[in-house]
């Protein structure tokens, strides 16, 4: 979990993941979406040809939950 | 071409779509994907449930092209 880091005003988790080239950003990008749906959780994504920075807000304004570092976790398991 | 607007340092152009809903977003960046990939040409995106924020940098630093206009034209038609 250490890659993601917590930010504040507004309470978020922020990720940026590299990828090798546009192929493989995309790919990631179609991972992303899927999973996105099933889940029904829209973070805020940003990209470019070989770059994807996540924004994730909590469920819940006030504090970042284990749901929240859950979901970050499943994430990060869409790199693999 | 009055949608998108031209901002400086760095020169940029930036267009802001919005969408009824997840569905119709990612249908946009779907096709945006592969317009981008056959243009070989790759803006930085940033996107939420509803909404899509494209900032295109001029091919050549100095100034903004007709080739530009055209790339974002290209852009805009995909939303037909």
């Amino acid at each position: 979990m250490d890659k993601w880091q917590q930010r504040n005003r507004p309470l978020r988790l922020e990720r940026r993941f590299e990828f090798e080239n546009y192929q493989a950003t995309r790919d990631f990008l179609d991972r992303l979406g899927d999973h996105n749906e099933k889940a029904n959780r829209f973070p805020d994504i940003s990209f470019g040809s070989t770059y994807v920075n996540i924004t994730l807000r909590p469920e819940e304004d006030s504090n970042i939950q284990e749901s929240d570092f859950q979901f970050a976790k499943e994430i990060d398991g869409l790199l693999d």
